[in-house]
């Protein structure tokens, strides 16, 4: 019978293979953009893609925007991540916790490295109308998980109270109706 | 000259008195919830008013809902939730990660409890239109943190560009400008 | 088959309900404190009642007590414990180790809260000898464990050889047999 | 200035030497078990005595009994012991947390191993009438700490009010005052 | 006074700015692969680096890689490392604890992605006698340390006797002295 | 069906016996130190042993070297070890990371106690040519792991690539090919 530790298969010693800690990923691709509405594509290398990352504490990802695309404001509730620009350029920013709500950012071009402390909400923007922008990030978890905010808040299944929203964001209820109706695409496949 | 552990005062075990472990914080007494818009009010109690909590992981808080009034959305980025509801009614939940952002919500009487776990969005909505209600809340860490998700969008400062909210929101920059100066208040205090 | 984690089923995402994360404990209502003759009783939420807390650090508890009731002198050996006073009086306090054994002790009144360290022996007394008290408290585990001393020393299943008790509390055999011959029943049901 | 984690001193690599990872400790030698009334004397090599143990997680003890000599009823709150015999017989056990509160216990003849997890009450007690024993232990803490139940509950300073100690051991208030009349010492030294 | 978390400055959050989690690290930039002489030199950007990154578990690295050019057999002692490959090819490896001593290897080309798991021996290797190669890693710790199995063993200040290294290595002991009488310089700077 | 924790199985707390916690290890005897041409052969007490060590992060080792034996440079990847000399004189030692690579070493006699730090290699050697040693050491962790250098990098199975070694310890290849030539046996049975 298989042994499981955090869910995974965890593999006797004396059969694990240099497979369980690989991955083809083809990480060096350019990837679609136009996956979701935001003009970015995520592509994460966790502990589904490669069984030898359980327990270990780390993943790693590669990231495509198009030009103006975004990775839009999220979390990762597991991780801190760790940046550097590959190609183009990148306005980046996180926000910090209640009560001061300082907002951090700055404009990232190739080779530059920037860190987006655990938990905290933080976005990254391809401000070049022309041109695409990658980036590869490394989190500090096998599962960093992620939740992007307006997918969370108004795309959830099935959707909060129009209630709730309106008053937590100060806009009248059809506004919230509005934005629940949009069509919230994760940007990670 | 003081030892400090994680910025906190460590004292020495000789020196230690019971006040360093105690706080008269009234959590009997009833909170004025017009300090926001939202109309609730938490009370926490973390290391900065117990310093005897340090390393210890737990803090605890006392939280009042005004008639129709909610703890909006909200993560706490190094802390897990465990809630019970003192006096009224609370309608409750979260939205798991992506890519599911399954919402399960729960309305919850005087005794129930619900658990929030780490790092994910949830929040708390009193439904009784001339009732108020309380709620004490327990939190894994002795520094939880709270980022409340529409002050820390809409009401960082500096603000985050328009262009950013505008995409990741899928709404005009003019609803982003109209949101970004609306008045965000915290809830804690 | 069931993934388990810590000995407790793991539910796949996709699978997680609100019931999951709920229980209706009834911690508003009064619970019977003549269960054991210390005249307490403690009603835990931990992972065996809420299995959706697994790894998530941290439980709650309501507690009642008797006039002259007290939860006896116990140890958390997984958690470091933060009460408050919902009603009537407490007279609490903990010891700490060796070789200071320092006493810290408070009165403490409705609303009041004091933190028990982990793993430090403390107790909790109600002194009014007509009125109840009760108590929230958390801790800072899923699955915290309770010590108590007396039951632990006195009250194992078998005995501890009463040559080793005698000795460790200087007293006679005799005594330590009478102690032995006890009822000794667990406050927490 | 002195850096300082855990409160005690990190030291810059380019000045760390072999003595900063090394005692004279001369663990090889008797020890005076007449320090306290219990017969026995454990001598603790931790962070205290040397300082490159900060933050390694482990520490080192020999433990000296008089012939009937033991190490009386206590608790590491920070650590799990392991423990060997290398003269003499002890008659081991622990009793696990409520509600089994089960007592499992062992004689360890010289070369025999047990472990003590934890958090967990234990005690080991020499038989022999006429011979001494020695044992070394490690403990899963470079600052495991350690509370001697009889000590803790009777010898604590100030001592605890005798209605609290009365209630929670079942005997008479005179028996309490008469036990925190003795001298308790600490046997570690 | 300046706090200090693990011997690191920890700002006020009042204080904190984009700077303290940015670097303008030019990890596009080739390296000079000659600073020693296994042809390849590892930028690292740590703690040290970008103060920001204190208590938060990762770090990132770029390694360039001669033609025949090595990271020679080395261990992290505090982190996992994951690499892709950016540019050319590497034979990389690690070696399992005693006693299987398995040694996993495999030659990745762009774009695939390896884990070395902590503590373990591993190695990268461009086998292109023509081309160089250039890698990303990240590493599961803000300051992961590296050992250098050569350096560490025979390039030691001062030196390890050649009695101890000629018999655990097998060889005689002109030999060490031969090997310990080489310039082994860190490709890390 | 068997819960297990690590791999390992976690019995119900109502079925845990004295056993789980015990064995009869005979530490006290000497052991054959010819199992290795290094002279030395460690008597490791790890959670393979005894199953009640599972999640609770100590082990215990005795380790026999004969006259001039050696237990030859090694790290523990998961635990930093403790040490006490029991019979005879040991020259130890460790090696700090990169870029200091400083070698710290000690000569101990019967009761001294030495620190070798996670992660990091180190050795003990025996420098007396007639009389044997005997250490008693202790591990941070329940499974510490151990990589002996020598065997890990010349006897892997299968062999490292020469022309790796061959530029890694900067000697030729016929030399790395004589070294991989030898039997490699592990010291610890």
């Amino acid at each position: 019978m298989a042994v499981l530790v955090n869910g995974f298969v965890c593999k006797n010693p004396m059969d694990v293979k240099a497979e369980d800690f690989f991955l083809a990923a083809k990480l060096d691709m350019p990837r679609d953009t136009k996956v979701s509405k935001v003009g970015s594509n995520v592509t994460l290398i966790n502990v589904m893609r490669i069984p030898g990352l359980n327990t270990l504490g780390i993943s790693l990802a590669r990231i495509d925007y198009a030009p103006l695309g975004e990775n839009p404001p999220h979390t990762h509730p597991r991780a801190t991540e760790i940046l550097t620009v590959l190609e183009g350029t990148l306005y980046v920013g996180f926000v910090t916790s209640n009560p001061e709500n300082k907002f951090l950012s700055k404009v990232l071009n190739k080779g530059d490295v920037f860190v987006f402390p655990e938990g905290l909400i933080h976005f990254q923007f391809n401000p070049n109308p022309y041109k695409p922008a990658v980036a590869i990030a490394a989190l500090s978890s096998q599962n960093p998980g992620a939740i992007t905010i307006a997918n969370t808040v108004f795309g959830s299944k099935p959707a909060i109270s129009d209630d709730v929203l309106a008053k937590a964001f100060q806009v009248e209820k059809k506004t919230v109706d509005w934005l629940q109706a949009q069509f919230w695409a994760d940007n990670q496949n």
